[in-house]
């Protein structure tokens, strides 16, 4: 079972993704957590350049193409020898992001962004992309300390990334749910497992 | 005008691009030249993971989309305003080496390879590859130094290589010419003269 946790930052997916772990653990699976980029040692060197070079020149279609080369990589590395041990992979982000981030909201062509991830990943994608959705005024509310690269795009961007998860969420129904990130913990963790049980 | 300088390693790219640019430049031409990854700052980076970082763990596919990441940069940063300027770029490198030495040589599939180059360089792509053409045995006595990781690559993988850029010849002609680089320094750069004027 491949399930990615996707929204906006500040959606609450750093505190959820561990709730979800323990529930998974509860039922005596093996989880592997990945986050994006990074979890493997190349993936963290590309984050590296991604989010901390603030001088670095990176063209949207080099930062597109960046995310997809921590991607292949986390897939044949991580992702496909965990789910061949039978284990539970939750992804802190994942294809799904890429669409929305850079397309949506970077303004390449999504039809583009869908055909390099098919490649990069060769097929390995989340059977559930579980979205964390929130306004952008609680999103802003709820960061916390210096934005990185992509949090200090423009309230334009983050407004399009919104409305871009709840597009494909539309589009692709059987693939993405949307889960209100406006409550407590403990609600928006009850709801993620309830969506989980409905649909897998 | 656009043109690559192609070709396994020893072949004399290095030798050749710069007698090209004077002659180009002897044309009252202005030449920029850029190598495959570099150029940029963002290419060096890439350049530096892909081919130094020897115990860093890079699968065949995040290889290749390490080489798409720098020459999305390249092209956005350098290619594309050269080319309003109407200057002449000279790659060291371009497409067709990915779609060779990780797809012929690599073995991930050729036409993934296409398609991914296609939307990385938003079809910027060299009007002209020159192909420089050495056997085996030959390529391997004129290389100089300690082998990156390409480079290290088995002997198979570098048949497989070769084989790669005369195929491509064979199949898009149009786009590539072959030059023997078995004769001495200045008839390898006739021979190239001769084929861009004759193409160009």
């Amino acid at each position: 079972m491949f399930i990615a946790l996707e929204g906006g930052d500040g959606a609450g997916k750093s505190t959820q993704l561990p709730l979800l772990q323990e529930w998974f653990e509860k039922q005596g699976k093996t989880v592997t957590i990945c986050r994006e980029p990074g979890s493997t040692p190349l993936g963290e060197k590309v984050r590296d350049l991604l989010l901390f070079q603030r001088g670095l020149e990176i063209c949207r279609m080099s930062e597109l193409l960046l995310f997809m080369t921590a991607r292949a990589q986390v897939v044949r590395q991580v992702i496909r020898p965990a789910l061949e041990r039978d284990e539970v992979v939750l992804a802190d982000r994942f294809l799904l992001s890429s669409i929305v981030y850079q397309g949506y909201g970077g303004e390449l062509e999504v039809e583009e962004i869908r055909k390099i991830g098919q490649i990069a990943t060769g097929g390995t994608l989340p059977e559930l992309n579980i979205i964390l959705d929130l306004p952008l005024t609680y999103a802003k509310m709820r960061r916390k300390g210096e934005p990185d690269r992509l949090e200090s795009e423009a309230d334009a961007f983050h407004d399009r990334v919104r409305n871009g998860f709840l597009t494909e969420a539309r589009l692709f129904p059987e693939k993405n749910v949307v889960v209100s990130a406006e409550d407590s913990v403990e609600r928006i963790h009850a709801e993620i497992c309830r969506a989980i049980q409905e649909r897998l």
